[in-house]
Parts: C-alpha cells; structure tokens; sequence
C-alpha cells in the first residue's frame, strides 16, 4: 500500500484519547485512524516513569508494525515522560504528541502572558509542559496544577455536575488568582470540562485544547510531507485495545461523540 | 520453618488493603504480614473479570511460593469475580476475603433488615455481595451502589472535605431512603471515609467495615488450625509491590496508619 494511504496511528492510556481522535475526524475527515488504547493497563497517571516508559515503546512497536504513516502521542503522561522512547522505537515514522502542540499553541495565544496548565499528577509531576513552554517563551510566566479528580469525573459522567465545579473551583481558583490569561488543558479526559472550566475561570482566559492543536499540526505535517490520503473512498478506522471492561463501549463514544466500529482485542505485556 | 511462623499473605491490587493489613496488626499483634500490592496494574475495579481473574491466579501463585500460612484477599474486586481461581491456586493454604466476611458481618448485625453495599463499579456489577447475604440470609433485602468518585477522593487526601460529603450524599441519599440499617463497606478505601459517611447515613445506621471484619476471622482460622504464631520477638513484616509510582510511601502511610519499612519491588505479568 502506497504510504499516504496507511493510517494515522493515535495511542493513549485508555479512551481519553478518542477526544484526539474525535479532532482528528473532523479536521481530517479523508484519513483513516488506527486507535490505540491501553485499556487493561489504564491509567498511566499513577505509574512511575520507567512503567510508563516500558508501556509506550510496547505500543509504539505495535503501530510501527501495522504500517501507520504517522503517530500521534494522545496520553499526556506519556508525552510528558516517554518522548525519546517514543521516538527512538518510531525510527523513521514522525511522531506528534498533545504536549508539544498544547506548548506551541500555548506560547502562540496573542497577548498571552501567564499560561495554567492543568493535568494528571504524573504530567505536572513531570514539570514537561513547564520547561517546554519556558524553552519555547521563556518571557511566559507558567504555573501548573494536578487535578487528580477531573478524569473519575468525567468517567462517572458528572460532566456538568455541581460537583464538578465546585472542584474545579477548588483546583483553579488558585491559578486564577495569578491572573492568567491562557488554560492548557494537559489532559485528554478534560476537553469534555470545557463549559464547567470556562464557568470558573471566566471568558476572559483562553482554553487550549491539546486535541485540536494536535488535529491541525497533523494536517500541517502530512500537507508539509506529501503524506495525504489521496483515496477518495471514505477511510476505514480501526480501534485496537488491550481490555474491554464494563461500560468501555458507553464511555468510547462519549469520548468520541459518534458509535464506535467493531473492537479489536490485543494482549500486551501481561 | 515450622507452619505457624511463616507469614500471613494479603494481598490487593493497590495499596487499598493496607488498611487490611493495619486492622490485621492490630488484631494480632504477634502475626508477620507479608503484603502483596500489584501497584503497577492498579486499579482492578475498571478492568474485565477476565483480566482480574489471571492477575489474582499470578499474585496467589507468587505469595504460596513465599510460603504464606493463611492468604487474605484484601481486594473486593478480587472476591467478587476471581474467588475461585484463588481457591484453586492456593491449594493446601487457607483462603479468607473481605467479601466473605463483610457479607458474614453484615448479616450477623442484631436486628438486620435491610442491607446496603457499597463499592467500586466492578464489585457491584458483580452481584457478589448482595448473592452472598440472600445465601446467608434470605430474609434480609440488600441494595447495592456503585461509588466510583471515593477512591480518587481518598488517594487526593479529601477524607473529610465538604466536596466529600457532597458526594456521599448523592451517592447515598437512595440508600438511606430505603431504611436500611447496615452499611457494608465494600472497598478497602472506605474505612478511611467513616465520619463522613457516618454523618450521611447516620448514627443509627452500623457501618460494617471489611477489614475488621476479615481480621477478626483470621484469629478465629488460626486458633482452630493450630496455626498462632509460638515464637515472642517481634514477627517482621514484608511489603511487596509491582510498582513504586510517586507519592506511593505517603499514600500507604496513611492507609497503614504507621510508617512502612523498605518496600520490595517484584516484576509481574508485564
């Protein structure tokens, strides 16, 4: 098969991925999409680095294997503590990831002064979006904050629960104190938070949403590349996980925002 | 070494049992504890009984291998779909569980009548607690709830925050509402909730907290086997994990409610 038309391969801890994927559809709705997510090993947030690590070269492997065109880093954990790994088991397929592009759009909000950035424990833990954002403007000031409770909200559904926001105030209220003009959504799970997050920050701070950074430095790099799919047929999309537990299918296409095709099962590591 | 001095083996997919382990020193102070936390694929309770079941089978094999006396399943998402697999590899060495004795307490409750049982999403799905009590007794009506938001509440250190109570309230509000009487605590998490579940459900309904429970009937085991530990000096302890993530002594302290000796780290599954 010709390279421009393999798939685009996306991998993720789990299903949080599937709102890069979702960006991904609808901002290049000509190329098919090869999802990975690690569901029997979910969530990387709490593992160490060198787990993670060891986790994300596994995956990278796998996709290289399948022929994907391009790959695309949606777990922020990984991102922010597995990048060489990443890109040493790519070898010569590019890789893009949430953090890089979250950063780059980041730094490039106009007036921007003061960016937040929001994530799991393992990422803030990390300080990766800290010193990329401070490499790529080091005139930017940039605080950061664990908000642990944000993915088991959403996965519990209370997307616009008042207790939601209520936490929310709780994480960001502090930030917004520093009077900061830009979010960075460090996360895949918290795209679903946006009404809530703007409620409590205010209109005033721009969002960045690392999946629709990452849609469009993707459309960027296979315009740039010459690695669009020429095919006009619509793309076929595939969604590979290593556990399917209960309510997978229910949170997929929350995730997603459409029905989810057939699930392929691969086992992996244990 | 003779039976009786070889350690008591509980295990959990996390640091969750701890506080199995801190009810079974008190209980019997005279006992060494070897604890096996599969910290490097936690959590069990979001993952399929197929999963849950290999990796219960690989940790009992691991802990009859280091010769355990007595195996403590401090994992309710364990009990509840893999409590057969561990009978089986455990062989020869007695088996007890949270879910067992929690169901066994909470009927014992004088004047019982209605029963709730709370847990993670995998524990109830399961239907193991509210099968076990219509087993033991048929006359008492069990309700079941699902309370995923409580692990992240409690590993995020917000045992007594308002967010907290909020939540419970949701959560248990229905239950109250039924007129139940017992309140089973069905995750090794929750003992850490106590007051503020106390102030929900209030002071007439009796928590039934699983780990004092087990404790209790691992003295009884051991007294009717011949299986007490003989010797005086002090038993040491072991604590074995899979993964040692950040935050990980801090977290377990505060389950264990002492400080932790070395950790040990072995490789499992992946």
């Amino acid at each position: 098969m010709e390279q421009s038309a393999q798939p685009i391969g996306v991998f993720d801890s789990g299903v949080g991925g599937l709102t890069v994927v979702r960006a991904v559809m609808e901002r290049l709705p000509n190329e098919a999409v090869l999802y990975f997510g690690d569901t029997a090993r979910v969530p990387y947030g709490v593992k160490s680095a060198a787990t993670i690590r060891r986790y994300a070269r596994e995956i990278v492997e796998f996709l290289v294997g399948e022929g994907v065109k391009l790959l695309i880093v949606a777990c922020n954990s990984m991102a922010a503590v597995a990048g060489e790994e990443i890109r040493r088991a790519a070898g010569e397929v590019p890789v893009l990831d949430v953090l890089e592009t979250g950063a780059q759009a980041a730094v490039a909000t106009p007036g921007v002064r003061t960016v937040a950035v929001i994530g799991t424990s393992a990422t803030v833990e990390s300080g990766a979006y800290v010193h990329r954002i401070a490499q790529l403007a080091p005139e930017v000031r940039v605080v950061a904050r664990a908000c642990p409770l944000f993915v088991p909200l959403v996965e519990e559904g209370w997307v616009d629960h008042p207790v939601t926001e209520w936490v929310a105030r709780e994480y960001l209220t502090p930030l917004v104190a520093e009077g900061i003009d830009v979010l960075v959504l460090g996360c895949t799970h918290y795209p679903l938070l946006k009404s809530v997050l703007t409620q409590v920050v205010g209109e005033g701070v721009t969002l960045v949403d690392s999946a629709v950074a990452v849609a469009e430095a993707a459309a960027r790099l296979l315009a740039a590349e010459g690695l669009e799919r020429q095919i006009s047929t619509a793309p076929t999309h595939r969604f590979v996980v290593t556990d399917q537990p209960p309510r997978f299918h229910a949170l997929a296409e929350r995730f997603l925002a459409r029905s989810l095709p057939k699930v392929e099962w691969v086992k992996m590591g244990d």
